[in-house]
């Protein structure tokens, strides 16, 4: 059989067209979960996918399922897909990306007379950014992650309920969310540098970093800076920095996986001329590998007890949240990556940092991604850019992955 | 002749006596400058001068000058003093336990009947705490420092100038500010942990720090906490833990007399799931000797320099403000040290870092000043502590020193 190609140009095209639902001056998007633009684009992928023969079904999320028919109807769907919802000022792809490239390869194999062995499923998840209610909040739902009736009370911070806004739009469908599928993928953005400045056309997403939350708070003596000696001091500034950069020298022993971040710092009293007499900080530290991820904890635990210890300083450390690494599935993960070789594309492994439907998905269905580059890294914002090429490429690798796994569910 | 000491009681009394001038409930003083309750201490202060006899002055900075008589009217005076104004919830010794003890000097050499070669002129000070108008202003005007009409056109907070504040306690005196005096001293509590730590009873101040105040920006890449290997990144606060803790080791280098303090940091975006894009700080740096001070200077921007060049981070260093070091008069400050001496008082040399009257007059008079410790340095505070012993002993040195400067007149 001839190898099959996904059509670049119908899908730059569709991305191009369908950014109007949303679109702002300044050539990113506005689509807020359940907005009038979220319906536009909905609107306008049902009646995409209708037009190739697609039956479409809508569950009480408003999760919207376009799917081709296979030879076996009994078989669980192979799915994939994304979310067309964007954030504020977002760009074209993040999402979208994911949802057209599933259009495209639909359109691909309709378009070559191609029969699945299994039902093939294209997704648009609901209210996927967290811009206006929680994120993850439709596949959240669909994997059983979130009760029902908490999504659908919750509330964008105009006081507007989820459930009047999916009624509002013609989005809550009589589907009860979560039926069984026989794998997921989907391509995204990588929204990172690394495929970048590796210079790779396609990431395999081999798993999810796990993180782990910690405030900190340092306790020493606020004091005149132009009296009291060095020696004399319990400047908690001083007892900061150590600590920080013990911090940063965990990630380091971890590298490349390791990750570690002081995002927030408060000085109490942030005076010029005064000596602090605390310092409040947080430290965000990831790992895609779950063992490992626990050991940096420990280990974070025992340096920070060292340095303090004994200091004069009290120090507490506080661990508040907390996301275990996932592994995605490995029949999943090998289908991209044999996708991205029978391709001839370049290809790492990479773990993903932010949260994606497929995380949760993940739950319930073996999962796996596909990340493509986007430029510097660049997302959540309206200067958002991937190339034509890195679009088709991605879309490549997603049709050879559906097409190995529908293989493997013929077997 | 026998050797005169002061009555600690009297002093002790006085002191707790006089607190009731803008007392406050929590055992402190909110005596602002030339509020009420400055004018009831000014009154309180001119009455108990004159009933020794003492001629009064006031300049037209509102500033008291009460006169002993000495053999040679001809001669400058020997004078000493503080301020009697307060910080708002000030404590009961800050500026006060200088002009008091002074007050103790002139009762206890009245009470011996003894004549002075020089006029001994006691003096409180307008306006020394910068909690009203700015610091020092009417030290200021008499030592040529600011002008007249700037320091009379000075507003509060309510928008109320000096001179308006001046004229209504009727505290504008005739005299012209700024006429000579032979020596001058005075007597303050430390506002550092020094004097306490080492368990001397007297600081024998033969200085003052200079300082130097920086701003720091350092410009990274802001990027997702989750996605950015440590080795891709660049991170504003590694950046700024690697430049503050040179900072720290700089001042070590000149220890004990420099120090190093960060006292202000601000992080961009300052959210805990992102690698901070920029951090500004500021830098403190203070030395007792001038060109260590500006040793340090250069050490900072060579250290800067060096850390930053090639790093790929964009780091300004900015030096906004230096206050040059001072050096007190040696004859002063040996009268000081022999009158600790004689006294029997342990002592050391100690540099001020806060500012003080004495550092303005020392600009036009020979000048230098006596430090007696506070408990753990605390000052601007209700809970401002000195012992009657400490009080007792300081004024003492006062008596002698004095008395050491006047036979240097004689002579």
């Amino acid at each position: 059989m001839q190898r099959l190609s996904v059509n670049g140009e119908r899908l730059w095209d569709t991305l191009m067209e369908t950014a109007r639902f949303g679109g702002t001056p300044g050539g990113g998007i506005t689509r807020l979960p359940l907005s009038d633009a979220d319906r536009q684009a909905r609107d306008w992928f049902v009646d995409a996918c209708a037009a190739m023969g697609c039956s479409i079904a809508i569950d009480e999320m408003g999760n919207i399922f376009a799917r081709l028919a296979g030879r076996d109807s009994s078989l669980p769907p192979i799915s994939f897909g994304s979310h067309l919802d964007t954030q504020l000022a977002g760009g074209k792809f993040d999402g979208t990306a994911g949802v057209l490239s599933g259009l495209e390869v639909l359109r691909t194999l309709d378009g070559a007379g191609y029969h699945p062995n299994a039902p093939l499923e294209l997704i648009n998840w609901t209210a996927e950014e967290g811009c206006r209610f929680p994120p993850l909040l439709g596949s959240g739902v669909f994997a059983g992650a979130y009760a029902l009736d908490w999504a659908y009370a919750s509330r964008d911070p105009e006081g507007v309920t989820f459930l009047q806004e999916l009624e509002r739009i013609g989005y809550r469908g009589p589907w009860t969310a979560g039926h069984k599928l026989g794998a997921y993928l989907e391509l995204h953005i990588e929204q990172g540098p690394v495929l970048e400045m590796e210079n790779k056309t396609i990431g395999v997403v081999v798993g999810a970093r796990g993180q782990l939350w910690y405030d900190v708070v340092i306790k020493g003596t606020q004091g005149h800076a132009g009296t009291t000696p060095m020696a004399m001091r319990r400047d908690a500034m001083t007892m900061f920095t150590r600590l920080a950069n013990e911090t940063y020298a965990l990630a380091w022993d971890y590298a490349p996986d390791g990750l570690a971040t002081i995002g927030q710092v408060a000085v109490s009293p942030n005076s010029r001329n005064v000596v602090p007499g605390s310092v409040a900080f947080t430290i965000d530290l990831r790992h895609a590998d779950k063992p490992l991820l626990h050991q940096m904890d420990e280990e974070l635990s025992r340096r920070v007890e060292k340095l303090s210890a004994g200091s004069g300083f009290d120090v507490r450390l506080t661990k508040f949240w907390t996301v275990e690494p996932m592994q995605f599935d490995a029949r999943c993960v090998t289908a991209v990556r044999h996708a991205a070789e029978q391709c001839g594309y370049s290809h790492m492994d990479i773990v993903t940092g932010p949260g994606h439907d497929a995380l949760q998905v993940a739950r319930v269905a073996p999962t796996s991604m596909i990340f493509i580059p986007c430029e510097h890294g660049v997302s959540h914002n309206e200067a958002e850019r991937v190339s034509p090429e890195q679009m088709t490429a991605g879309a490549n690798v997603l049709l050879d992955a559906v097409l190995e796994l529908d293989r493997g569910q013929g077997r």
